[in-house]
């Protein structure tokens, strides 16, 4: 019974997770705002369920050596429990207010939370307790992590969507063959980087004016390119250049590989990282579609001062191309280029073992070379040329692969599309919809652009867009194999 | 210097498609329609184009062996200069009768028509001469001619879009080594059946009720796949169930592959075409889609008889569906999945071997093999499992080539839509008109839907269109690979 033997392990993780929860009350108990009761109940009632689960160790035993099937379905149970759990203090707090929110929304907010998505169907966060604001940021910041660990370690380990060509950079502290002890070494070096880079942000943002609190909340959504803010007009608030020009600075780099950030610090050597191709790929792209969108903003005369063009270009393109969602202000006025130009950019620009997602700048690459290569395979057909991603040669098996995750990732967008078409959505809603899901990055277009949110939608385009984010997070195919026959057959 | 040495070859194709010019100047002069002064001129002009190509054979000689390379170069050619001749009689005529009509227009209306597409910038057709009416309708019947004969015997020698695995069901005339003998022999096999069941399509139609020169004209756009009419109405015009239902019968034949009809004739084995895997894949798409969305018009009340529904839908899905691009109505005002989801066939259902255009069934089901092993291999690493396509193993080098085209395919869909954006085009618009055109379907949504037209795209706007029904025809790479510095090397 494999669900029994993962149980052990997802109970330590649900307990640790519940420990997190000390973090909001801790600052709901300094600021007395209200919320200082959800927490207890919601730490308490995590901490039981980890517990319940964690017992099943008296089942299967304390020596269950956890296998490739294993991770799989852990990672899927992770994903989709800890959603449950960190709704908790949501539903406590606005129960105990007498305001109501249904389950749908808490599932939804705290998937979108952990998801890094920074979709929301909370208005009014203004008027929010700080320590609720806090809770919903704070869960973006560590859905990172995981997401870094998963990224880096875990994935690449079963090989969905060729990503075992990624870890190539990081191969340094990864000698061990046995699943457990392989990702603690990499989620150490990758935590410790995450965390430094995370301190200097929260601290870049403070001296640049934001509150204390602020600056931890907008630190957590930034590092995390998550993007939930504690102000209904998102970064636009503080109207502030200073601060944009830091969050263009800090999205950049957390677009980027946090393992070569690691293996770069390791060797003392930072020409690593620009040396990296996938890293070039990825600001090359981000600070270039910029620079466009600021030339097209100049010409169509929608900024006038060029500086200011630039900088409302490059932190709004930056913003929706690296997945983290913030905006100073409805780009959807813009000439209806540039925000499908963000969105689409949204879809390839991060790169594998950030925060980030969608497809991922090294798949990308891959691709063009593989196109390149079969152009010329037309003219000269016994030509044989491998592929090469940083030097190293890519083999076909591995190339389909990728091919075929970005072929999935199609799908999954035109087939969650079409399910929301089918509840009248009109189609660009639908589209953007879907696709600001599944790149965990945010805002679409119309009622769910940067000017509305996702408050409207019914229960069940709530629940698709869940799955939308969980499916994309998981790179698809990690979690749909779970509901294949194939998976659960010994 | 390679363009010099397709010359002579593509100077008999001219000459030769001048030729089928004296088809609709026939009609004109039989009919005294008007136009019958057009048609002179443009033969002349078509003419003496193809002898001074021709011409060619004294600097390169007589007996120029043509490489793969130069079998590109003259579908490049042949594809870009045809519709520039067929032009011809639409600009004379129009000139003659004092209306304005640009090359732009008349350009995009002969791509639309050798294309198959079926997108036109005319209105008032009632009113057009019948033999103008029958030069659009018969460019698109030779159209299916030559894309027959690309499809199954050129683009698989050139191997594009790993287009080689779809020939295995015509293997039978295909032994011969040399490039000309085996394309004259597949040419013979395919055209003789597209002739017959032409024949057949024509006498059902004026059986069912049309007159002479509409059932010639819209047999020429159904066999062809092609959706011009005769009528502003288009099939709606005819207001026929019976009608619609022989074009219903017929579309669905035409969406098979043409190769197969032949061997299953050739070897008296009708049960061949039932037991092949790819016909079962189209006709079920295209069946169970009509289905699904005559129960989703009966649900919502948009129509209330189940057999109206059921002849609707089948009519209005498969139309669209099989690329043809007829309508009976705006479906456009129908419940917003139904369109989206008649565009989305367009893309994937009709078959290799067709005179249908997008992804073809072929590749299709090739991706949910690919998906499906992708899926066993993350849950059982080790294991090995080629993918089958009718009764043979794929390799990874084909598949990757299968992938990667669909991928291309995506990405000039994207691409080009990007590009109408920037002319200030609408999203759903431009993305409709895109994929409209790579498809070689004809109408898309809004203003280019089947209520309205492409007459109101600027100049701009219609070349990218134009671009796109090319690059839709020829498999995209085939056409691409041209631009590329590679080609033009020795
Ligand atoms: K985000
Ligand atoms: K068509």
């Amino acid at each position: 019974m494999p669900l029994l033997r993962v149980f052990p392990v997802l109970g330590v993780i649900v307990m640790v997770f519940s420990a997190t929860m000390c973090v909001p009350l801790a600052v709901a108990w300094l600021m007395q705002d209200g919320a200082v009761r959800a927490f207890p109940l919601a730490i308490a009632a995590t901490f039981a369920l980890g517990l319940a689960l964690r017992s099943a160790v008296f089942v299967v035993g304390r020596n269950v050596e956890l296998q490739t099937r294993d991770g799989i379905l852990l990672v899927g149970l992770v994903w989709t429990l800890l959603p449950f759990c960190a709704s908790f203090p949501l539903l406590i707090h606005f129960a105990q207010e007498g305001t109501h929110f249904s389950f749908t929304d808490a599932y939804f907010e705290a998937m979108s939370g952990l998801t890094t998505t920074g979709a929301t169907v909370l208005t009014g966060l203004d008027a929010l307790p700080g320590s609720i604001n806090l809770w919903r940021c704070f869960l973006q910041w560590l859905g990172g992590m995981g997401i870094l660990v998963l990224a880096v370690a875990i994935l690449p380990m079963l090989g969905v969507g060729g990503s075992q060509v990624f870890r190539a950079e990081a191969t340094g502290p990864m000698k061990e063959a046995k699943l457990t002890p392989r990702i603690t070494e990499t989620a150490k070096g990758l935590w410790s980087v995450y965390c430094g880079l995370s301190l200097a942000c929260a601290l870049a943002y403070w001296l640049g004016g934001m509150s204390a609190l602020d600056a931890w909340a907008h630190m957590f959504t930034t590092m995390s390119l998550g993007g939930l803010s504690t102000h209904d007009n998102s970064f636009g608030y503080f109207a502030s250049p200073t601060l944009e020009w830091i969050a263009i600075v800090f999205m950049l780099i957390a677009s980027g590989n946090f393992a070569l950030y690691f293996v770069a610090v390791a060797k003392r050597s930072p020409a690593r990282i620009v040396h990296d191709q996938e890293w070039r790929g990825t600001q090359v792209l981000l600070v270039g579609g910029s620079v466009f969108v600021a030339i097209l903003l100049l010409a169509r005369g929608v900024i006038t001062d060029p500086l200011d063009a630039l900088r409302t270009a490059l932190f709004n393109v930056v913003s929706i191309g690296s997945t983290t969602g913030y905006a100073t202000l409805d780009y959807t006025t813009w000439p209806v280029f540039a925000p499908l130009f963000m969105i689409l950019l949204s879809g390839i620009a991060t790169s594998a073992g950030s925060t980030g997602a969608g497809i991922k700048m090294a798949r990308v690459l891959l691709l063009l070379k593989q196109a390149r290569r079969e152009m010329s395979r037309s003219i000269h057909p016994r030509m044989v040329r491998p592929v090469m991603l940083s030097g190293h040669a890519v083999d076909n098996g591995t190339l389909l692969s990728v091919l075929g995750f970005m072929l999935l990732y199609g799908g999954t967008i035109i087939g969650l599309t079409m399910t929301l078409l089918l509840s009248d959505m009109p189609f660009d809603t639908a589209f953007s919809a879907v696709v600001a899901s599944v790149n965990n990055m945010g805002p679409g277009l119309g009622p769910v652009g940067p000017a509305g949110n996702f408050q409207g939608l019914s229960d069940f385009q709530t629940w698709v867009c869940t799955l939308a984010m969980l499916l994309g997070r998981l790179e698809i195919l990690s979690f749909l194999v779970l509901f294949t026959p194939g998976f659960w057959r010994r």
